[in-house]
């Protein structure tokens, strides 16, 4: 009776559940790019692929096309061109509606195997996948091939694993006996049936279009919902391939392919419409504050899960490696030239500055050595070129261009010529210094590679700072560098009242911005920056109900 | 390391544990109020103690408080003139904020072994509760018993019980240890800490003062959250009895009693204050569609579980035990006057009558003969007493007396008299016939001894009406009355796409308005009636977050 794709992946699935409950490090789906785990040809195969597409109609057969758009730039400057169908809201919300039932009735096992089949599927696309992520976010290729290839499926397997966990200890059925004395008990047959709550949308960002949307659409999927995935119309083509290969597996089970359909929207109001479609039971959103609190003030029928900005802060009071912070902090300006929702913005260091292993460090000294150290980094430009990707949007680099207004320039973001991308416009991070009471510069969100060191009067106002901008503004990630206990501890409680990850100390080779399927919660859910997290039993306990029938046996 | 209460309390929570993966039947706390389980000298001991707060001040030692209130008037004409303390809203709010660290600090193992204890000990207070419960809502006293005693006590630890099965598989902490080939593995240290989401207030009903403010209550307090209880302002005193306990086992321990706390207003804006207070940040409520419409549009700053006002419904279609139907339905109709939740208001019949075990029987004569199965149930006056209670408020009077207008009277309700509380408002089932059409009767919640037998064109027909009521105006239960699998199917079909659970050929000693901890999912959440469910995951796994911190080991 066990589906045969539950039992084909069922290995991997007992070992996902047992990394949820235990939070060590694992995964399921290689990170490196490696020919001997992906195959000889899987790089140029996936170059291939994403090439085929370029300048020609997506093939996505949808119901309700009423005609094609091409809305894509890719940040490289490489012509993209792909036609993707526009298809009426109305016609993928009802399409969405109809291919429920089928879903539902496969049940949790069967509905986990399926997901489970779907990740691997994309899983063996990684490469394809990875061309498509770098191509219209500007990420590097090392990056769009991890986040946006295993990274993200382990997102997606990790919020399925979560769902399995809650569905599998809903019996089925269960006989009702309860005692009456000397008389015979009353006997009652139970059926319990898990249903999703209804079509669920999942809109995407433009940074991270699989990382950030493979954990709702799994998540959804799984507890037996219909999907329908809106990208950002910048980051079309890696939700369009993944939404083709969902759609093909479901096509060999002979399940109804609409149950997971893409929808391209030019409009924003064609997105509201969709969003507030009362068909349309869960959304998920990854983006600014504007639209998603406009999503959760008006789509009202539907549960909302987002990821907003934030303003993500590292409190510098002390270090017993300064070098190593050095190294480690400049990093994290510069992975993807700042353009992930965990990078820090502003680093908060007393106006006194700093005890280290190097002697004491005025503000000033701190500034111009982690100037230096990103220049460091950066020196070689083929490491430059390979870390700081492009900038995905002209939004952001109209906010680089203005952004040394906004403080004293302790470090000047640059221009890099990238030589295989000549159009590709590279930045470096710029370096701003400011006073804590320059709120209007620091305390919102500057999305690229902007940062701000912040002065603060002393440690403990650095950690007061750094939670009231944790609740007032939101952040995904906060970090703390100190030697002194009693600092540790106070962050420690200023992050667990303001509800936000903390990262202590990290000087090697883990950072800030990065958050490990199966291990770091992703987001807490507890502050203004998200009101959910990747992934906890919140996550999906929510999308599904039980419904119950009973009647007497003998 | 065990928390002493954990561990005096382990083998109940286990057992819990395995009820909710089985939900077949069990309990924790003995139903019936019997001397040789609760002692020989409880049932008077719990009278008297609710004797010797009538015409007093109940001792509740809360902040801020302004003055006293004494708004409960008995059903039963008992002068009950219990004055409680009125406190701030604010000074609540803040005492409740400031005694959420040490409760977290506590752990999941400590919060839930003092949730059990406070159970052991509501439990122990069954008979003084009963009897509060019976004087404020006029239940009879073995329903204020049963219902407001142990099947209450039952609910809230079905909560515990589901929130410590979330909680108990976050682990405490972790380590992360990520191979790096050939050079040493990147390693991390994390700690996962479970945080409540704030304060939480429970909005309790006039009629199950406990039985509805349990779940919420408990589900709160053990996901680490302090609590404040709103009682309907005409059930006060089984709330302030549930509070004092709660307080009493707090401080014995050590905590601060302010984690929970009576909220006493007398007037809506007070509580609309406090709904939308920004520390508050849930609300489970049970009540009105008005208010909890209210809550929803308006304590945007909290999840709110609401439970409101719906049309339940059953169709009789056919059956093979015609007596056995007419007794069960007159059981349900005539149980606490109709004033649960849960009872039935729409009894969906085709125009052609049904098939029985006793020959086909016509629309006209099914709705006499239930009405002669009502009369004959009630002939006993002492047992049409003890089933029928007292009508709880002046507002189900007025719908009562206006209520044959609404259609073609097959019964009468009529008006009983009630020896040992000569002032009790004792009503038996009014029974109304109408047709399908005529929306406007039965299409609305008329809480209260009202039942309307509905004219349908046929088994199909019903059917859909049925999915319709539910759908358009929520329903918590549906029952069905048929011999034919395929009507028995289509309307399985029905509830699953409506979300209503559903009781079949419900013949014996169990009725469509019982609803059993540990087995029946008690509202779904998934119609406009509920929005949750008593108790399932979604019920408690958003109460909480995780927060983590992390840092490099060697």
């Amino acid at each position: 009776m066990t589906h045969p794709l539950f039992e084909k992946h069922q290995a991997t699935l007992e070992a996902a559940v047992a990394a949820i409950h235990t939070r060590g490090y694992w995964s399921a789906y290689p990170e490196m790019p490696s020919p001997k785990v992906y195959g000889e040809d899987a790089h140029d195969a996936g170059k291939r692929a994403v090439d085929a597409v370029l300048g020609k109609e997506f093939p996505l057969d949808q119901p309700g096309r009423s005609g094609w758009a091409a809305p894509e730039r890719s940040p490289y400057g490489v012509p993209l061109a792909v036609r993707y169908p526009v298809c009426e809201a109305q016609a993928l919300v009802e399409a969405a509606g109809a291919a429920q039932a089928g879903w539902q009735k496969l049940g949790a096992q069967g509905r986990v195997g399926v997901c489970l089949e779907m990740l691997a599927r994309l899983n063996r696309a990684s490469f394809e996948i990875a061309h498509a992520v770098m191509l219209t976010t500007g990420q590097g290729w090392m990056m769009a091939f991890q986040a946006g290839g295993p990274h993200a499926q382990d997102r997606g397997l990790e919020a399925v694993t979560y769902a399995w966990d809650e569905m599998r200890r809903i019996p089925a059925e269960a006989v009702w006996e309860k005692p009456q004395g000397k008389n015979p008990p009353l006997k009652l047959k139970k059926h319990f049936e898990i249903v999703g709550r209804g079509v669920a949308l999942v809109i995407g960002c433009g940074t991270f279009p699989t990382w950030n949307t493979y954990p709702g659409l799994f998540a959804a999927l799984a507890t037996g919902n219909p999907v329908i995935v809106k990208p950002h119309s910048n980051a079309i083509l890696p939700a369009a391939i993944t939404v083709r290969i969902l759609r093909e597996v479901l096509a060999e089970q002979g399940l109804d392919p609409n149950l997971v359909s893409l929808a391209v929207a030019e409009r924003r109001e064609v997105t509201q419409a969709l969003a507030t479609h009362p068909a349309v039971k869960s959304i998920d959103f990854t983006g600014g504050h504007t639209f998603g609190q406009w999503l959760i003030d008006n789509a009202r029928q539907a549960q909302v899960y987002a990821e907003l900005a934030g303003v993500n802060n590292v409190v510098v009071e002390s270090t017993d490696n300064y070098k190593g912070m050095l190294r480690n902090l400049a990093f994290t300006f510069s992975l993807y030239s700042g353009q992930m929702c965990t990078t820090t913005q502003a680093l908060i260091v007393p106006a006194g500055g700093i005890d280290t292993d190097q002697g004491h460090k005025s503000f000033d000294e701190v500034g111009t050595d982690l100037a230096a150290a990103i220049d460091k980094f950066l020196a070689d430009p083929n490491v430059a070129n390979a870390v700081l990707g492009a900038i995905q949007s002209g939004d952001t680099l109209r906010r680089i261009d203005a952004a040394p207004a906004l403080g004293q320039v302790v470090r000047a973001g640059t221009k890099l010529a990238n030589p295989e991308f000549p159009a590709a416009e590279v930045r470096s991070p710029t370096l701003l210094a400011c006073d804590a009471g320059d709120e209007a510069s620091y305390m919102e969100e500057r999305f690229g590679p902007i940062a701000f060191m912040v002065r603060a009067a002393d440690g403990p106002a650095a950690v007061a700072l750094s939670e009231r901008l944790v609740r007032e503004h939101g952040a995904l990630t906060v970090g703390l560098y100190s030697t002194r206990p009693e600092v540790i501890d106070a962050m420690t409680e200023a992050t667990l009242r303001a509800g936000v990850a903390l990262s202590i100390n990290l000087t090697g080779g883990v950072f800030v911005n990065q958050s490990a399927a199966f291990s770091d919660y992703h987001g807490v859910g507890m502050n203004p920056a998200a009101n959910a997290s990747y992934s906890d039993s919140a996550f999906v306990a929510n999308r599904f109900r039980v419904v119950q029938r009973r009647y007497h046996i003998d």
